[in-house]
């Protein structure tokens, strides 16, 4: 606790998504005061055609 | 803004998931006031052993 | 069966989110083939200051 | 409804599933009065490189 | 981990609640394996007029 | 784009929350090259009752 869900387009390296977690639990850390042992990151990742914008999906542009 | 998530069982072919966002996003931007270029809409898939209804996944049917 | 969760700030009145979950509702079942009885709807209000696109609350604006 | 949400790494065998829905769905059903056919229960799965505590995702350790 | 949410109508007793997350939380360790104390519970209320099915919201029946 | 959900218990300051999203939104960026004006962050709130490890809420420690 706190709880982090990060959820964006798939295509992100394991290195990205490595300091992803790192950065954002510092981040919810420093802020909110909750020990970092604490926080939680979850990435969740969608595919072009399961994300649309004004009616549009990404896969249709 | 709104956000849009549309959970439902995987199976859906690309033209009904284009013509879902799109109908959906309508739906929303006349009832809601929000500009269409400014919806969401996400997509969730589950299959058909994550998802039980009265205690019975649809895959043990 | 699908399951559709609107997520806006709040603010809108009752015959708005209404109109909103029956035209949603039937945007879904028509393109998805899924009967309207099936169609589970929820809305989720957010308030202004739990809300930020580019680092800056709608609250802070 | 209610709606049950179970979140977990991946690799629980399809027994360990079923079990799950079956006594999620009788816990729910005793304690709050719903039906157990009311009851919806989905299984949401996560990757070891998806999940992290303190900053560090599980597939780093 | 696992993390479980249960989304419901509000109107549950906090006794109900209590129970609730108890026999959850048993049920999800005997089934997955889990440590009862990795396990977390959220529950989650919704109100009648944000809660439709096949397009009506509890509301408005 | 991406969408960041941050759900932790109530009584934070709005000094804090809006820390917490500057913080997080520049995380984000940083770290997975999403410009910062295309990031989204949602509070979510929980009450002491609504929120259990181990089988026992907040609210009964």
């Amino acid at each position: 606790m706190p709880f982090v869900t990060v959820k964006m387009l798939e295509g992100r390296t394991e290195e990205q998504k490595k300091a992803l977690v790192e950065k954002v639990t510092t981040a919810v850390s420093e802020t909110t005061g909750a020990a970092e042992e604490k926080i939680v990151v979850f990435i969740e990742e969608m595919t072009k055609n399961h994300y649309a914008v004004g009616g549009k999906r990404m896969s249709d542009e």
